[in-house]
């Protein structure tokens, strides 16, 4: 028998990597012959790093660079076990945790060391880059990105124009000839798990500046500041980066990636499913474990575990998930591939203590999952 | 496909057969032409009254007896759907929670009102008698009881002795002949799950009057006229109430109901098992569902759950334990002849809550079994 175990992380208390191998304890106790393939996964977000690097037997790599407010940070980006992928979460060159609560302004915030993450990750010779833009303290358009990437962009007086949001509306000219030259040598695939265009009313500065420390001011400025760089592209280059779905992704990050070479925008989980090569896993699978540290409603949009499931059912594989909670709504998970879902609460317990037992009650849930499908067997 | 669905009650939220019905509700969504088979359990202590009855499709009688302090109390007994089994659970008439926590004091307490119920019982023309002797607020050996009955105990003035476990020590001769004739054409069993004998170290005062309100002296007094009481029983009757493993239990009406005369001491579970005829049931399922409020170590000592499930084996039947909680230590149930378990929390929230939602709980985690078992066959 194969067991495919491919969960996300249960956030705050394991990796999916622990996840899977708590999963793999409580089947083995049951099914001690089975191979068990385990393939800890993401969805694009926080813990993707972490997820691929352990998914590929891969290195975490460290390096300074220009966090938010310039000041610098130390920052890390994962690279694969092959060497050929990096994978970079913007937030951690360019995160709003970096920034204290009393200085978050996105009129001032740049995505300058996400672009240096990328800048390091072509110096050590991928072929592959996966960029992670979830939680970023930035509404820059990914123009201090394209900055640390050799982009030019100048102001009236043909002078660079400085760091954050507020900047973008004094863009005059773009020069992209500067870019790094080895970035038409890498395929980069963006996570990006929404469909806002890059500005108006549903765009980065009106729905995500907010959460970022914008006030009401603020937000209309940036959004002029992204609309004005939108114009500029589009009339300069000939491209545009306003209305792709996505493109208002982390302050308009989705939008300023499409400037360069080889770059697309995906779902998170489509990018983990391809980068974890799941689907050679599951071709001979007898069953299929995921899971998530809280699964509900929500779950169906872009989630990991619908993912896996999704791509199961291509192979008309069963589907068992095992998640750290359940709420009300999860039942939609249904028809979208998952046959079914066990939590793993045991007993009532304050919260923390809950988290210090989740690989126990994890292995727990996993052997009588295990036990039932022995005995319908 | 047929399932037969036992359970115990889950304490403080659901009766056995609300149980059974919210496992037959997840169960049948998934296999919907299934044939179930509701047997609502019991283990002898509380709520065995309300599980017979709804087993069996009967009625809830009630009576006016004497409470433990001789005031009068409405007490409620079960009679069988077919009207030949009375249940009887002693709490009801001369329970510890129909004693105001100031006035409890055993040397008084009088299980009088017992034997009314049992009066009660026999002017039903019953010929079954199902006694549970839980939670009882008196240690005057189940003499109260048989006076309720006809019995009479003399001090060595003649006259009768009074109420309470004092008393005892007063006894003089013991007159069964005036004994309510009807005992003789009925079967009493009592659910007893302890095996303390009547006196002694290990007996009924020693080691159940504190809880009861005895003070260390009164434990000594009413230790010494349960000694008495069985020595007078064993002079005059040629009978030995000390020793047989119960006769302590419920303040020592476990040895008081061995001077009726077709009464014995019997686990409560296999009481239960027999009165619901489980084993005819059992025959020809296909899978066995039980379940019980709080699943521990301590559930392999006469629970519910093992009952259902030893019984189970004796047919090879598969067994899976469906509960409220789960407690570390739960896995000795496995070598007992639990297949597999699985407790019904979603997620975490206050007590309240979460007995509020256990029925829709149950019914999620009967789902996820029943589709776990359908996709593994």
């Amino acid at each position: 028998m194969k067991i495919v175990i491919a969960p996300d992380s249960f956030k705050e208390s394991l990796t999916a990597l622990e996840v899977a191998q708590a999963i793999e304890t409580g089947f083995a106790k049951i099914f001690p012959n089975a191979r068990y393939i385990k393939v800890p996964m993401a969805d694009g977000g926080e813990g993707t790093v972490q997820s691929l690097v352990d998914a590929s037997g891969g290195t975490l790599q460290k390096i300074t660079v220009i966090a938010p407010l310039a000041n610098p940070v130390c920052a890390t980006f994962g690279l694969s076990g092959d060497c050929k992928t990096a994978i970079i979460e913007m937030a951690a060159a360019s995160g709003l945790h970096l920034v204290p609560n009393a200085q978050r302004n996105p009129l001032k915030t740049t995505s300058y060391g996400t672009g240096e993450l990328i800048k390091a990750a072509l110096d050590l010779g991928v072929s592959e880059i996966i960029l992670g833009i979830g939680g970023s303290a930035t509404n820059d358009g990914g123009v201090g990105m394209l900055q640390a990437l050799g982009a030019k962009f100048h102001n009236k007086q043909g002078r660079d124009i400085g760091f954050g949001g507020a900047q973008l509306l004094d863009i005059e000219q773009i020069d992209l000839s500067g870019l790094d030259p080895r970035l038409h040598q890498v395929n980069i695939d963006v996570a990006c798990d929404v469909d806002n265009p890059l500005c108006g009313e549903r765009g980065a500065a009106a729905v995500f500046a907010p959460q970022k420390g914008a006030t009401p001011q603020m937000v209309s400025l940036l959004d002029q500041a992204l609309a004005h760089f939108a114009e500029r592209v589009k009339t300069l280059l000939g491209k545009d980066i306003q209305t792709p779905a996505g493109a208002g992704a982390a302050g308009g990050m989705g939008g300023g990636v499409l400037l360069l070479p080889n770059a697309q925008l995906k779902a998170g989980v489509e990018i983990v499913l391809n980068a974890t090569r799941l689907a050679e896993h599951l071709q001979d699978a007898d069953l299929v474990i995921t899971g998530e540290g809280r699964m509900d409603a929500q779950t169906i949009h872009g989630k990991t575990p619908i993912g896996v499931a999704k791509l199961a059912k291509q192979f008309n594989k069963p589907v068992i998930a095992i998640v750290g909670c359940l709420q009300e709504d999860y039942e939609v998970v249904y028809p979208q591939g998952i046959d079914a879902v066990f939590p793993i609460i045991r007993q009532l317990d304050n919260l923390d203590n809950t988290l210090k037992h989740a690989r126990e009650n994890l292995i727990s849930t996993a052997q009588n999952v295990a036990r039932v499908w022995k005995l319908a067997k």
